[in-house]
């Protein structure tokens, strides 16, 4: 992964995150005229030819890196995560009942908003285990009659990943599977089989804040609530190719070069999302290594479901914190402290950070824990 | 107003629109590092201090640019002008009655949308006369117990534009109201005393596609339906300094660089909004005078009600559109096709067009109408 000619410093943002260099540097060079347009991109009529080439390449690209099936539709649209808390139960629940899996903060969240709109049902949760591990599937007490069966598939602050989705089918539930895949999307294929939404904000893996992806199995448009806004209405924004209103078109550019930049990548003899795949297990599994090997340093989530993109960790003692996030800004090591509901660090690794960045924080730590311990 | 040196087409766009190269030069040269921070803008945390220092300072400046008085909120809000069509009544309406002043699509669009939330009473159109011209305020049958007034105080498509807001009180009206000004926000000044909310998407006069700005009155927050979604709830957003969920970050940053860009504009002793009112009343005359002039083109709108910002107009002979778009096309005059629905050419001179770039489109309008009238 090439790095500019003076190294910027190694940005573990949980989100808004780092972005390839290689993006950043193509987006500068074509800001005032995009092609021999005449025009930067921002300043493009949605409705225009340059614009709709981008906006068609952006999603051939991620259809084709996510090996998205024929029957699911992509979405751009806005609001991010937390309004697509409220914008899924607006489309899916046919103001009924819809499940959910209580696996940390995002979680939660998706579930007190679905309130407004479904009777929304704690299928099965994870507090008394303060997030550390994910109920078993097979515990699951999920609903006869649920419009759907929401999970997050990534918890971006408690740093607790489904390593596979859960088949819904083979727990005896028909209900389609929705999963909020912010903070891991494009990180490692998703089993299509198993889900009927996917929904992300674009700010971890995929560009910047402001663009939300949604990807949708066609049988599941059409039932929106009556209060649904046409702007948040998943059949209408598909049947407008997401322009039924003006898109956030920058955070489309910048996610089209993202998918282009991704498809390129090759590790070994695996290319774009596999050897993004590749990459972030090398990443992850060097951080966790290096941490459950050192006395110093904790993570509490269980083995089995620990993030490969969010890593929360705490020093033994933390009175130590400020001093360890100071040396780590002095070292070049940016946006390490914890979210503020969990405490302690947390190293966002997405698709952006390259194993060197691993490394220096890794190499940082063991030389904390040596001047310090 | 500097040119890059090798000068770029001049772009008349009704939005995504033309932005200022200064804005455009200072957000490329910024990419990948922000003021030495080692990060892009688009990298950075939302509630960090790098970007809330961006998101302060853009609010002070729009508020001062706007003269927005303390009692009313500035929000940065996701989902356009589309979304605030239902965004505003499930904050307004109570499930009430609120009154709509129909003067082109955009009004027309608003009124359709607020009847999923409320009874959405026709006050006033101007229907009959193709939106050609506003129906006078002491026509309006505005409702005793509305529970606001909606108006569209630039109609993007149809180029008609409320010279003065109406003053509702000396109406008999007690309801706030409400303007929709995405296409002439920061064009002229606001008398704040006639409104009690503003929305606009910035993707004409202020930024990119996907931030919108909402300035409303203090009185009106708390006041939503149990149904709207909380990333879209008034109150929950300006509770939360617009970051109850992660803003539009970019779109912000943008924003805040043409508010500066703004403030530092000069026209003779005038300076900041004065200067580019002043700018826009000159450019728009020069465009209206000739059109009004020559007897190959015309403008259907009623002189009062003309829109400062977007110029539809019409060649006597239609048979002429295309060779007259191509050859605006070569004289690096872009975008100037009229919305489907109007037909015809439509030139938008927002505050980034400068006025040698009007000067060009008449030369050219004057060159084309020599040579084939």
């Amino acid at each position: 992964m090439t790095r500019p000619t003076s190294p910027r410093p190694y940005n573990f943002s949980a989100g808004p995150a780092a972005m390839p260099d290689a993006v950043l540097e193509r987006a500068a060079s074509e800001m005032l005229d995009w092609q021999g347009s005449g025009m930067g991109v921002m300043e493009m009529s949605h409705r225009g030819k340059e614009f709709g080439a981008i906006c068609t390449q952006a999603e051939a690209d991620l259809r084709f890196l996510l090996a998205v099936p024929e029957n699911f539709h992509i979405l751009f649209m806005q609001g991010g995560g937390l309004g697509e808390n409220a914008i899924v139960p607006m489309n899916l629940s046919r103001g009924t009942r819809a499940d959910f899996i209580i696996t940390g903060s995002w979680s939660t969240k998706s579930h007190k908003e679905a309130q407004r709109y479904c009777t929304a049902n704690i299928a099965a949760t994870n507090a008394a285990d303060q997030h550390t591990r994910l109920p078993d599937p097979a515990s699951w007490r999920l609903s006869d009659d649920a419009s759907y069966v929401h999970v997050c598939s990534n918890e971006t602050i408690h740093g607790v990943e489904f390593q596979e989705l859960p088949d819904l089918a083979a727990l005896g539930s028909k209900a389609p599977l929705v999963i909020d895949f912010s903070s891991h999307v494009a990180s490692r294929p998703v089993d299509w089989n198993r889900v009927g939404l996917a929904f992300g904000g674009a700010q971890k893996n995929l560009g910047p804040a402001g663009l939300t992806i949604v990807i949708v199995r066609d049988d599941l448009l059409g039932h929106a609530l009556d209060i649904c806004p046409s702007a948040f209405n998943y059949k209408t924004v598909a049947d407008n190719g997401s322009m039924y209103n003006t898109p956030p078109t920058w955070g489309i550019y910048i996610a089209g070069l993202t998918f282009q930049w991704l498809r390129a990548q090759t590790e070994g003899e695996l290319t774009g999302m596999a050897a993004m795949e590749a990459r972030n297990i090398a990443k992850a599994r060097l951080l966790y290594d290096f941490i459950d090997a050192s006395p110093f340093y904790v993570n509490k989530v269980d083995p089995s479901c620990r993030s490969r993109m969010n890593v929360p960790f705490f020093l033994n003692d933390e009175s130590r914190n400020d001093a360890f996030l100071s040396g780590a800004r002095e070292a070049g090591l940016l946006q390490l402290k914890g979210h503020k509901s969990v405490g302690g660090m947390r190293a966002s690794i997405y698709n952006a950070m390259p194993l060197a960045g691993v490394q220096a924080l890794v190499s940082y730590m063991r030389e904390f824990e040596r001047s310090h311990a």
